[in-house]
């Protein structure tokens, strides 16, 4: 029973008004597959990078149970970069360098060790890639989680329309539900994209929580307010691979467990932000993330 | 022991994606006395209007436990007007029309049977007028919560801050808590503007629910997801309201009252804006007040 993470892994530069990075690893696979090891140790990502992506990164995932016999290596090659730069709100950012690399012909083989997958994180990446993910799976895993972005809605909406029914939670967030689904209020937005396939429907909201949509029933998380985000980047893939790692953990997936694993996800997106990069999710302890909950719970707890 | 709410009672022409208007009644202490009407019944309100205003909405009011007689009636003059149009997200709004009027000389006289208040909604006006009240108070009421906007901060920032020292809570939008502290992060605009003397801060996010601060405590509230704002004026007073009408019932001032009375005022709130101006809050039931405090349960209630 494992739980099988697709994605990038790439190198990111990243400036905020708090300082700038060389080429730091990141990619949406990284900060899932790290995110959801605090909570589950069979975890197996799919994924590619260059020969110039360091052989100690890779061992440095593999201490966190990560698996990486599906992560490809190509000789000769680059690995995908992005560049950006946050504005003074950390809300918006300009992209400064995209250089796809090796994930312009990225196919996602499925080693056969995977096939035992039984929750499956599609991260950010095209439609297609996420989708033939689903289909060289021998049996459907019990539970699929797929996130993805407004440049997806843009140059392939047919294809991530075809990939969202295939799915049961879809994370996306809020502006790029409202584009999704041509509804500004999100309680519309949500129950449109409802009829596109998924069960659920998780729309992120950044400093402002999240909200889950199910059937006709809402839950509304807080986020952690914070004196200072140091860097955003990843936020939205720690958040997801914090909540499927959980739901992997406890086994049952309803909307009551989908509730704390909104909180536990919120709880690793809040360490993430606190630090350039991954930097901040490679050395959490259980107990930093038990007292980082305990905040949550105390946040939004009143006895009426 | 009295709630008096000052603020506007006057006219409001609005246009909404969903509808337009007239001249109806509107107005800062019209919505929060309403609001704060369905949990105490000693409200007392200090406004002026001109002799435009009906009485037959003064006898409304009067309907609703709200007591008129520091209500001046201005003879010859007219009732403050504003008019606007919002524009598709329901968020931002034009102002197409302001006359003063009778609001541009208003003298806050109160009345001898009002100096048993103790509990002071000052309602958004100029901090000049808000300061007045206060002194003109014999005893200073048990607790006083202040509402105030940005306009204020344009031009008037000494007079506000002057008044701002002597509350005990102030409410106010994210926007502009960010242009009062100069800060960003909602955390640290709060903490800096809980030096400038209120004890609890609380800043409104619309439809992001609303964030109470107090020493180093925060409480986060949701917002009810609503799948149709229809008219979204007098929200925040209407929250200001039905905020202090909780704690004028329920005679404690905690942390732990105070997080119970913004989920009533935004339960007010969400009521306010399903029609246009005052009318959804002239006829409101205990039952639905109820039921709409149990949705604000179940939206935010989780257990880890």
């Amino acid at each position: 029973m494992s739980l099988l993470v697709i994605g990038s892994v790439a190198f990111d530069a990243i400036e905020t008004p708090f300082g700038k990075t060389d080429k730091i690893v990141g990619g949406a696979a990284t900060f899932a597959s790290l995110a959801a090891s605090y909570f589950f140790n069979d975890i197996k990502i799919v994924a590619v990078v260059g020969d110039d992506f360091p052989q100690s990164e890779i061992e440095d995932l593999q201490k966190h149970h990560i698996n990486t016999e599906g992560l490809q290596i190509k000789q000769g090659e680059k690995s995908f970069f992005w560049s950006g730069k946050y504005h003074n709100d950390m809300n918006t950012r300009d992209t400064l360098v995209t250089e796809l690399n090796v994930l312009g012909t990225f196919d996602p083989i499925i080693p056969d060790s995977y096939q035992d997958c039984e929750y499956l994180m599609l991260g950010n990446l095209s439609p297609q890639v996420q989708q033939t993910v689903i289909k060289r799976l021998t049996k459907r895993p019990k539970l699929i989680v797929m996130d993805t972005m407004n440049f997806w809605m843009d140059i392939a909406l047919d294809e991530l329309l075809a990939t969202i029914k295939l799915v049961d939670v879809i994370t996306i967030n809020d502006a790029e539900a409202r584009q999704l689904s041509g509804e500004f209020s999100l309680v519309k937005a949500a129950r449109k994209i409802l009829t596109m396939g998924p069960k659920y429907v998780i729309i992120k909201k950044g400093e402002h929580g999240a909200l889950l949509f199910h059937e006709d029933k809402i839950f509304s998380a807080p986020a952690l307010p914070l004196a200072e985000v140091f860097d955003p980047t990843g936020a939205g893939d720690t958040f997801a691979g914090g909540f499927i790692g959980y739901l992997a953990k406890v086994g049952s997936i309803n909307f009551d467990s989908m509730k704390n694993a909104i909180i536990y996800g919120s709880a690793l997106a809040s360490f993430c932000v606190e630090k350039f990069g991954t930097e901040k999710l490679r050395n959490l302890s259980q107990e930093e993330i038990t007292a980082r909950v305990q905040e949550f719970v105390s946040l939004s707890t009143f006895e009426i």
